[in-house]
């Protein structure tokens, strides 16, 4: 039997002021078998003898050497003292790369599949804002007239009733107080008419899309997306496999017809029929019958993506397609990141009855559920009259931005962008009249910290569409005009820059 | 043209109390038009008349009809009055089916995926409990001794500093403080040496190996996975189509020479190193470092699932697998949901630096990011020391309740149930003794309020195992032993009714 280690062998690197004593002996220990510094099978001086040698409790040195025993570095038998494990095979030194170095060197390759190429290719920005707003943000409401304090009183409130219930595994579908607000909400507002057990909750209208598409649609089958169209739901209708058919998108919204004869079977379609994005069109009432008729014969479940429709400037909302759904084959997707603010993650479905029960599972296998709190104070956040007076409240706010963005436009952006007449929405598309490259203006006027995001990545038809999004809610009306000036001198630098080019390629 | 409806064509059902004068005029006029008592172009009576008919204000009427041209039910132009929209198709009659009666008939019905099958076979409940614990309700966390009113107080604290960047979109691998919070905590109680760069905040471990199964197997590559193990990660393993291969599970944990032998190629390892479910076995370091070694050869990525064994009783936890990691090709996941409670839907994920952007970019296209509220809660539940303590006064609450269980097994078991010792966790598994159906029992069970989940779903193996997996962190002493006696009492039975049953299968 091996005596055991010297001093020598046993010597550890000192120990770092603030690095607790426990931590410090058993980590060094444990380096130091990993490293072979204390090789297999070499017995280990007893904890007194250890405790003494380094100034420590006895305790604490029996505690580590539980720890290593259990973790299988060290063995002990009772009068035979404790030893370093001699079944530790040899490649436990290459354990001890530090992981620094590999940090460095970007660790080893790992290979991808096949459809990590589309559910990879997001379109959203990967980290958060350093701004609550600002010319000409997209997409967002704004975050300053969000009643905030009030949101976390209501919180507060909910954790002194102390509900313990609301702490354990909710509901899958989602908090039915909150579900049910919401169907009376849905009923009234986009005539709706569901009872709460169509509502689930999900985290976002992608993941809602992302969870129906793999329940409906097998590999190569076709779906529909608008063209020019939402490139998030085209990634994830193509990250499950899908076959994406291009429907083009006219003033009616898109052209069913047109969708007939290119894909007739499809079993699946996504569309934005309330405003559509990023053109902000209506669907007409023709096309929604057309598009329900098609429907109904081809057994497709169409996608309504209502994502902002509710701020609509100029009277009530417009009813959405599945108030018009006798044949139960639309799911409703709305979001309260929209209506509310972002950072709530919470977006709703109202589902077709025989789609509840499997959409119900599959979020239960892949999430389980929406936070329970968040839902709660939002659910009471709507039935105490909160959530219609915050609306109405945005709907007169986005209404004037709305308006600033439009006399901006008139005095700064007639010679370049064309913009229709601003309906509704926290966002509207402007087209270059001008021959360049939209994406070339809005890098451009990213580095002005002016944030456009350019038409040509949403369409598929050419010529691509040329133009921005160009969004006014989560903008004042000050920074609107300023905005606008300032992207307009960027556009004449553009048109200059495009003008010096041409002759040079006609050559 | 048309002359206007008469008084009697325009005939509304009378209003019901409480229903807006504006809501009731819109819904009934659009009934009319679709269940075809307004003829397309029958042109409609002026707005002054139908006020004075109706007792209501004119603008009100003119809001109404506005609503109905938008939505295209309704045409208008200057001198000519308004009519019912002539364009509208025959089919219009089929969206007056009253939803009601779908409801009742459950609709059309929808053709599933072939994938659709895994994705909805979850494990979990769909609703959540009716009582906040129990005998024997495994995998859940006393929700009693929670602070809840500590943590709504935080919340509230949130709140008053009014940070509204808070609200806006966040960074997509979860809120910055709390990545780092839970970098340093990981390293002090899992021995993982990692940067918040490597974190990642998910709903769930399920979402967590979903997002890293799709990103990682193509369809039919093989994975392995324990048997017996857990039944929810198979099935997500199966919804992303990958072919799962089942590796036997013995007293040192998974046993990776089968799995060589099986599968050397497989792709994906998803692994419950720290306390194996449903066995409760911790995977040896010979193993670790087998498993490790073969994914180094291989190219694999091990998933790690670290679901509750910082609940160990007789010491620190043991190191994770992931601080034995040097190739950088495990991917480690916690939960909140086990270490809190459930309805915070929080889990990390620490991942090789060549995954983290792949990782993210998917994160952010099906999901987005967690609620950023949640997030900054624990980030200061962490920070403030509240997290440790409440962590080691639940060790101390179910080493207790471990110790009453295991008393309780002893007094009541002996004869139908073996129990090895519990070392950690919040629930570990018995074997049966007699050969009775483990799911009949359970059922029996469950019909007496007992909850336990049957061993034989959690195996592939001929024969099957049979037990049970029997909670016992989220229930207290006394209904720990009363729930014992009485299970005891349905085993008897049980073992009755099999003897009974037996025999005559002999004839």
């Amino acid at each position: 039997m091996a005596r055991y280690a010297e001093h020598q062998a046993l010597a550890l690197p000192v120990r770092r002021p603030g690095v607790p004593i426990h931590r410090w002996l058993y980590a060094e220990m444990r380096a130091a078998i990993l490293n072979g510094r204390l090789a297999g099978g070499q017995r280990l001086p007893p904890t007194r003898d250890l405790a003494h040698q380094f100034g420590i409790a006895r305790g604490t040195a029996v505690a580590v050497f539980e720890q290593l025993v259990a973790e299988g570095y060290v063995t002990a038998a009772a009068g035979r003292g404790t030893h370093v494990a001699s079944s530790l095979p040899d490649d436990l030194f290459a354990a001890a790369i530090p992981r620094a170095k590999l940090l460095k060197t970007s660790g080893h390759p790992i290979g991808l599949s096949d459809r990590a190429r589309p559910l990879t290719r997001s379109p959203f920005p990967l980290t958060g804002p350093t701004t609550a707003g600002g010319a000409f943000r997209a997409g967002q409401p704004d975050l300053m007239a969000f009643p905030v304090t009030l949101w976390s009183r209501i919180g507060n409130r909910i954790g002194r009733r102390s509900q313990r219930l609301l702490l354990g595994a909710g509901d899958v579908a989602g908090y039915l107080p909150l579900r049910e607000a919401i169907a009376a909400y849905l009923g009234t507002s986009r005539g709706i008419r569901c009872s709460a057990e169509q509502i689930v909750l999900v985290a976002s209208v992608q993941q809602g899309l992302d969870l129906c598409v793999r329940l409906l649609v097998n590999p190569n089958e076709s779906v529909w997306m608008e063209d020019p169209g939402y490139p998030a739901a085209r990634s994830v209708l193509e990250a499950a496999d899908a076959k994406t058919i291009y429907v083009p998108v006219d003033a009616e919204g898109i052209d069913v017809a047109a969708g007939r004869r290119s894909a007739p079977s499809a079993k699946f379609a996504y569309i934005t029929p309330g405003r559509q994005y990023p053109l902000g069109v209506t669907l007409s009432l023709k096309r929604r019958l057309e598009l329900l008729r098609w429907a109904e014969q081809s057994g497709a479940v169409i996608f309504e993506d209502d994502y902002d429709s509710e701020f609509r400037f100029s009277g009530p909302p417009l009813a959405a397609l599945k108030s018009l759904d006798s044949i139960d084959r639309v799911v409703y997707a709305g979001t309260f990141s929209k209506l509310l603010f972002p950072a709530i993650r919470l977006a709703c479905l109202v589902l077709p009855v025989r789609l509840i029960d499997p959409f119900i599972a599959a979020l239960s296998l892949t999430t389980r559920h929406m936070p329970t709190w968040n839902q709660a104070i939002l659910s009471d956040f709507i039935a105490e009259g909160h959530f219609s007076r915050h609306l109405r409240r945005m709907r007169t706010l986005y209404s004037e931005r709305a308006e600033a963005l439009q006399e901006a436009a008139r005095t700064h952006w007639s010679d370049f962008l064309v913009m229709s007449r601003i309906e509704s929405g926290l966002d509207t598309a402007v087209l270059l009249r001008p021959r360049i490259d939209d994406r070339a203006a809005a890098a451009a006027a990213a580095r002005a910290n002016i944030e456009l995001r350019p038409l040509s990545g949403h369409s598929q038809r050419r010529p691509r569409l040329r133009g921005f999004v160009v969004g006014f809610a989560a903008v004042d009306s000050r920074s609107i005009f300023d905005g606008a000036s300032r992207f307009a001198q960027i556009l004449k630098e553009q048109v200059s820059i495009s003008k010096a080019h041409r002759p040079v390629s006609r050559h």
